[in-house]
């Protein structure tokens, strides 16, 4: 009997006995891997928390109580369970589901999630909310042991910790293996620690020393305590960190294992007051063999063949960028032994495996921590190093004040390899790169170049780390550069200067970055109408070389910028501005993405969507050329 | 005899006996306080430094070994031994020594300051390029109690404690104060610790314990520790959680005891190895009465007289915006339940110290976290609260992020009362706010508003909290309002509604905030020339009202915008990209900052400088006027 198929709301699984969970949990599996398969998806993660989103829906009385899923890729059990069974099918697809928990979705999303470290900041805001308004609910925050390493996680702890409030963090760990031995032994601590008498005693125990501390008897007790301790500390005790911070703590628990994680999420949402973080043990990938091995590859997976594991590959033969930043950084790396490589935890989605294999020692993934990645990259180049920091564009948001303040202020001779700039597709809003280049722009000094092919964005990544002075930036989109093949040899382009690439009278178009492909097929549509168009690789979008814009200005009446980012201070402004400066008043359009966040789906329907598609632009710009007559 | 006199730079220093160093550090408080009540400055944390200090130059060989300084208002001490002892009397003044460290002033300083939690990160980068490079020197970051509160300092000791580095990190705690009994304990358990046959003893007994642990004698010795330490593990063990990241901690120690600093510091040089975290308790405004009293008061402060501790105002009688803020804070509290207001370790200086005594359950200090502050208050909004976030322009840098992410994607009425913006003066390039109508610009459906006054900034406030469809920004200078009085009635304004104040023919002033006062000026210096100029308080940066813009552009054939804000991506640029929607040619000449780093010093001289003297304005506008015939 399929479970599943009864099972539309937490209500409905809460009916259950919980005899037919283990059954639902196969179910739920099953109907992952056989969907993911054919849409692609975090499948490694939601695999991983299949039992944990049982047991948390069926203890509390969602949506009532609140989960919190950080960052939400391990959400699609939850996506499941709360009324989007039927819809799943259409996750990550143009118009469908998203990947990530959104507010707008469903009843059962708390928060919007996308990026990673959020859940216990916001958690604890729907937790301290509740206690002002006097409402009586549960809050539950999911976060896994990668988030944990980002600042903010830190920072919600901490407050968290001081505030008191009653609030449950679990931490998702899919890092640590669970061992008979260890999981024998904190099966026996958690049962002691959820005991309602053994916390009673062990309270007891607590104030007593509290209220003898300035006798000697509380005196003598506590030095001892504190000499065992001290000499000792090096053993690590689980939790003692949590502690410290004022969460209590419970586990490890195995968190594929439904009987423990029921009765203790029963216990706490009973029994216990403050803080709590429960520690669950989960592997990524459970259940399905090929993503047990692989949990990387099939972390954020496209469409693949069930039976064997394999990806299924699109037609293109070409390249990524990802993996020519990643061929080029070995290759600069070879000559170039100050050359340092620095990733937050995507050593596999930035490319930089080959680097990290080859140059171990000059290899540096500082795990989820966008801001310290940037700070530590300063240190790096003030010794005298040339760092290249490899990020994707939305996660370096993370560390815009870093990025002005630790390196822009000082000129630091920092490199930033841009990857996922522009529109990324299937993973949304949170994950579009479509507003590094404003937000670059604002940084004095800085030195932003966007490359049109895999042959420039290996130029520009050779002409960065040649360049001593200031920040240098080279953003690129997410998907395969242009070309089939690329040069084997470097070119060092002069700063600031764009590339004439076609000579045409009645307009100019000014592309920058990728969009150079479609600025190149707009030309090819004007010219069927007999408009002829100059075709610029502008290269740089800061700084603007005043003297070839100025030329530009005054030979052409009209102009056309292209930029994969937000209008809202990009490219196509910066030109703008300039033009100002020139007597000349120059006609501009500017094509790039609105002021607005965009949806998931496909890019090429997305940017139609927007203005452009080739033949819109082009139609735009010779009715343009009509008006101006 | 003047020691201090006789020290030129560390080697100075280093040559005296230790026997001489404390009188040394009177001479170096009687230096600062003697200076610092006539420049005003960070006089209490300085004070507080002044031993550590003094031990850090004696027992490392700087600048051969490297010192970083978290946020850096504590290293007065540190210029006045390296070099800068006789240019200090110019310190935050116009064109003299900058309040924190700058690597461009000294080749002491070895990262630029001013933000806080950079330094962990920072001098992680310095060690591990030491170490790619081979060479051998120390590295030691200090850092604050409080600044340890962020995120990134967390990022940084998370990357720190498995690198497994040589560093050290000095934990300045000024929170703590130093019991007799504390202090008695923690100098035993120092020395046990520093001794270099214990920590022999103690790695003999942990590697014993690890190579036995598959074997019942090191799981029961094991199980024992954790059993004691488990059942009691509320007890709060000094370090243990540094310990539990990888770090060795020594401490607390005596900060104020130069002695056993310096026996620990040349312990750690010479013997031990690896990440090494040393807990200092030191006592801000050590040695002046005063500040001792009254820490928070002479953080940053500005002139007092020396033996009152009285601050010597300034002639104005006007309120500051940050006291306008706070007031209209506690009125609109009154009335408004829900609203609950945010810091990030700043009641003080936002001015939100009334409604934190006031309304305590509605206050939250979330300490140095900005990231948090603007998630949780996201979490927040998601209850039905209406959160108030408090915070300096370039401390809200450090969350674009999540203001993207975690507010306007999903649209959350949160209100950011944004103090500090624009040109702070004394404080510098660190602390000027002239980035944030370009950074809030790129946030999609972002409302920017910019009060004229007090007045202004009260209806703002009031309209803010009214709003319930998304963030509002309402940004406003450090200083005083421009008028005396201001009323106490509310008005609501329409959202993207500019005020026509002064109407004229000839040219339209567009001006943004406290801008609106130079553009008085500018308008009456125009006026005597014969030209007429419309005067408009924009009120928002955005949106922009189209229509009401559009009217603009066809009325006058010469605009000129006025921000204090860097220009690039700011509001004259958002003007402009509004009129090329219009057919007419309008010209437009936007005052604002140049696009770079403006240093310390007097705001209205760093105005000139940047030709916002409204002398000077006027004179372009009407060349402009002249030129176009």
């Amino acid at each position: 009997m399929n479970i599943l198929e009864t099972i539309n709301s937490p209500g409905d699984l809460r009916a259950l006995s919980t005899g037919k969970l283990p059954a639902l949990a196969e179910q739920i599996r099953e109907f992952l891997i056989e969907n993911i398969c054919r849409t692609g998806g975090h499948l490694a993660s939601s695999l991983g928390t299949v039992e944990l989103t049982l047991a948390l829906h069926y203890c509390y009385d969602t949506p009532n109580d609140k989960i919190v899923w950080d960052v939400g890729h391990q959400a699609y059990a939850h996506k499941i369970l709360t009324g989007r069974r039927e819809a799943f099918s259409t996750i990550r697809q143009h118009g469908g589901l998203s990947g990530f928990p959104r507010i707008s979705e469903s009843e059962y999303d708390n928060f919007s999630v996308g990026h990673a470290s959020t859940s216990i900041s916001a958690a604890l805001g729907l937790a301290l909310g509740r206690d002002i308004l006097g409402e009586k609910h549960s809050v539950v925050a999911v976060i896994g042991d990668g988030s944990m390493s980002g600042g903010l996680a830190f920072e919600g702890l901490n407050n968290l910790g001081s505030s008191q409030t009653n609030m449950t963090v679990i931490l998702n760990d899919n890092e640590m293996s669970i061992s008979k031995n260890v999981g024998a032994l904190s099966r026996y601590f958690n049962k002691m620690l959820t005991d309602k008498r053994y916390n009673k005693a062990k309270d007891y125990v607590w104030n007593l020393l509290s209220s003898h501390e300035r006798t000697n008897i509380g005196k003598n007790l506590r030095d001892m305590i504190r000499a065992v301790d001290g000499g000792l500390k090096h053993i690590v005790i689980p939790g003692k960190l949590f502690e410290d911070m004022g969460l209590r703590y419970f586990g490890p628990i195995d968190g594929h294992n439904l009987t423990d994680m029921i009765g203790i999420f029963k216990s706490l949402k009973e029994h216990i007051r403050g803080p709590v973080l429960v520690h669950a043990i989960t592997k990524k990938g459970k259940g399905y063999p090929h993503a047990e091995d692989n949990s990387t590859k099939f972390h954020g997976v496209g469409k693949f063949a069930r039976e064997t594991g394999d990806i299924i590959k699109g037609s293109a033969q070409r390249p990524t960028y990802s993996s020519v930043f990643g061929q080029t950084m070995v290759e600069l790396g070879r000559t170039n032994k100050k050359l340092v490589a620095i990733t937050a935890a995507m050593p596999d989605g930035t490319g930089l495996n080959e680097f990290k294999d080859t140059y171990p020692n000059r290899f540096f993934d500082v795990g989820i921590a966008e801001g310290h990645a940037v700070t530590f990259a300063a240190g790096l180049a003030l010794k005298g190093l040339k760092p290249v920091v490899a990020m994707y564009s939305s996660f370096l948001q993370r560390a815009y004040d870093q990025l002005m303040v630790d390196v822009a202020l000082d000129g630091l001779g920092v490199v930033f390899c841009i990857d996922r700039a522009g529109l990324v597709g299937d993973d949304g809003p949170t994950h579009h790169g479509n507003f590094d280049i404003s937000y670059l722009n604002t940084i004095p000094g800085a030195i932003v170049m966007a490359p049109r092919d895999g042959k420039e964005l290996r130029d520009m990544m050779y002409t960065a780390i040649e360049h001593t002075n200031g920040p240098v930036f080279i953003r690129y989109p997410r998907g395969n550069v242009p070309e089939s093949m690329y040069a084997e040899d470097f070119e060092k382009i002069e700063i600031a200067t764009p590339k004439l690439i076609k000579r045409g009278a009645d307009v100019a178009l000014i592309s920058l970055g990728d969009m150079y492909t479609d600025a190149h097929q707009t030309r090819e549509l004007l010219a069927d109408q007999g408009i002829y168009a100059a075709l610029i690789d502008a290269r740089f979008a800061k700084p603007l070389n005043a003297g070839f814009y100025k030329k530009v200005f005054s030979k052409y009446p009209l102009i056309a910028t292209f930029e994969n980012n937000t209008l809202t201070g990009g490219f196509g402004t910066s030109i703008l501005s300039l033009s100002t400066q020139s007597n000349k008043q120059t006609r501009i359009l500017s094509f790039g993405l609105p002021d607005k966040f965009i949806p998931h789906g496909d890019v090429a329907k997305l940017k139609a969507e927007h203005g452009l598609a080739p033949e819109d632009m082009a139609k735009k710009i010779s009715a343009e050329i009509k008006k101006m007559g």
